[in-house]
């Protein structure tokens, strides 16, 4: 047992299932929370995750599964949690052990809705966690390539290093390289806001602007979420650092993510609800605008693709007036 | 007339028939120099340019053409150049008329083999035009979607900001966003470096590396790309602006670079010269790598990605391991 203790994953997509595969070749032993015995029993017969990444193969033996939350808190010293941030306050919300002694790890790429808080704070805040005890991991990183063995570079921030680097030292491997980083606010409003420019990237190429276009757009992208980390967080930081730009540019440029394609959708005609109707899979990107807006209440930064955004997934704004007037201040 | 006076363009291939078609919009009349009489009976028989743009029409009565460079240079004020910049010398040679009183236009993405210098340091100290008449088109711009109308941003850099500002003009539309620099020396060497980095990439993506890493490769690229301007040319600059940035996203990503086309055949194996001969156009990156390797020994600025092109190309150094060894030091 390492500094880590025992480690236990809460949710079961597909970079739920790419962490598991990581840390398990390590450890040789997880704890495992699927919501659904269904899931679980599915896994135990395949020896693959029966929806996601169904090419992972896993030596069951090595996994504790449950889909008892409370069990698995109890039983585990470091969760670390993957849910997409929407369902994260349902999954808690039968929790009645402590989470406050537990060394936390957040992969969530997302908000907590309606709480309009990163998942660091919410686990602060809601949850007791020392910050000290929060740690999230960030980097451009589709699953799918993890899986795969692709060479990937994951970034872990905790303001205590040492638990960075504990959790890094879980997670890397020959195909992983990981970095630390004390910038766990920035690098997980990154995370949310390369969502939201991700939803306005699909918008764009729906609407048939081009490659010339999406280049510029992302060069004003990274510079709009520069102005809002320094605000949220004023601490030296290069923005063009993988877990930033890195993270932003594979969402964005990414025909399999989820919010570049609800943003396609939208930009060639689809109301929001009709998007999300056809789309299986939840665009985090969604929630993360409307969050980042009320966040921005306060802050007042001058965000106007986040603002765009907004004003068309929430306002029912012209989507190509509106996308019109953003290229105005773009340079 | 206004204040670039009559202009002329320099050259014959997709990005000149481009900017042709940019200015005679507002000019009404383009002197056009193409080197080979053939191309220039066929341009004015077919109305467009039969190799390149073919869909962009011109009306011929416009526009007049010359294969002799001296009576294109004696009989106009501006000259835009936009020849490969291997061939930039070559053009030149037969020149007799003085180009120091010219305002010079450089729309070449590329560095000026054997000399070593970007073309606005080669117009000036070869042909004696002082700095304030040199202006350098840059930013992200695919030729084919500027000939398509797709909106795209163009920054124009000269130390005379008014000459910068002259020739924004007579390039803006309603599709042509422009803005003004007076970094031309780093918007030159971006343009450079943009096309090794997307050898380099291209190269990565021939080795069957993903996603994932293309994003931290690129991440890395700029950040080498800012440390070298920072050296060659300090001024205050934000390198994530579309003319640095946004230049290098628009190449990398592009499954059309000549430049990321010719990495992906070396990544796959092909030798330098197999694949030089395959491809029908020039990669200028190529040509770049020696020239940015050589004005570095000065500089000697920490330019791994730069240093391992450069090895792979013109030192048959392996190109796996090579890459291997350039990953360890990402971040």
């Amino acid at each position: 047992m390492d500094s880590c203790g025992n480690i236990a994953i809460i949710g079961s997509g597909s970079w739920a299932t790419a962490i598991a595969k990581l840390v398990v070749q390590h450890t040789h032993h997880i704890g495992w929370y699927m919501r659904h015995d269904e899931r679980i029993e599915a896994f135990v017969r395949l020896g693959h995750n029966p929806d996601y990444l169904t090419t992972a193969h896993f030596n069951v033996k090595e996994i504790t599964f449950s889909s008892n939350l409370n069990d698995i808190v109890a039983q585990y010293d470091t969760l670390i949690f993957v849910t997409p941030s929407p369902y994260l306050k349902q999954h808690l919300q039968k929790l009645t052990v402590p989470l406050r002694d537990k060394l936390i790890v957040t992969a969530i790429k997302g908000i907590v809705p309606d709480e309009n808080m990163i998942v660091s704070e919410y686990f602060h805040q809601v949850w007791q966690v020392p910050y000290d005890n929060i740690t999230c991991i960030g980097g451009p990183s589709h699953a799918e390539e993890v899986a795969l063995e692709r060479l990937s570079y994951l970034t872990i921030s905790c303001t205590d290093v040492e638990k960075a680097q504990a959790v890094a030292e879980i997670l890397a491997n020959d195909f992983i390289k990981t970095k630390c980083s004390t910038d766990i606010i920035g690098i997980e409003y990154a995370a949310v806001l390369k969502n939201v420019y991700a939803i306005a990237a699909g918008i764009c190429n729906g609407l048939k602007y081009g490659d010339n276009f999406q280049a510029v757009f992302l060069s004003n992208a990274i510079q709009e979420m520069k102005r809002f980390l320094e605000a949220v967080n004023a601490t030296p930081r290069c923005i063009d650092d993988s877990a930033y730009l890195g993270d932003l540019l594979v969402t964005a440029y990414s025909k399999f993510s989820r919010n570049r394609t609800f943003g396609k959708m939208i930009g060639r005609g689809y109301s929001v609800k009709s998007a999300q109707i056809e789309m299986e899979m939840i665009a985090e990107g969604y929630y993360g605008t409307k969050c980042m807006h009320e966040i921005n209440k306060t802050l007042q930064m001058d965000m106007p693709i986040l603002e765009t955004v907004y004003r068309i997934l929430y306002k029912r704004a012209e989507v190509k007036t509106e996308i019109q007037l953003l290229t105005k201040n773009f340079r």
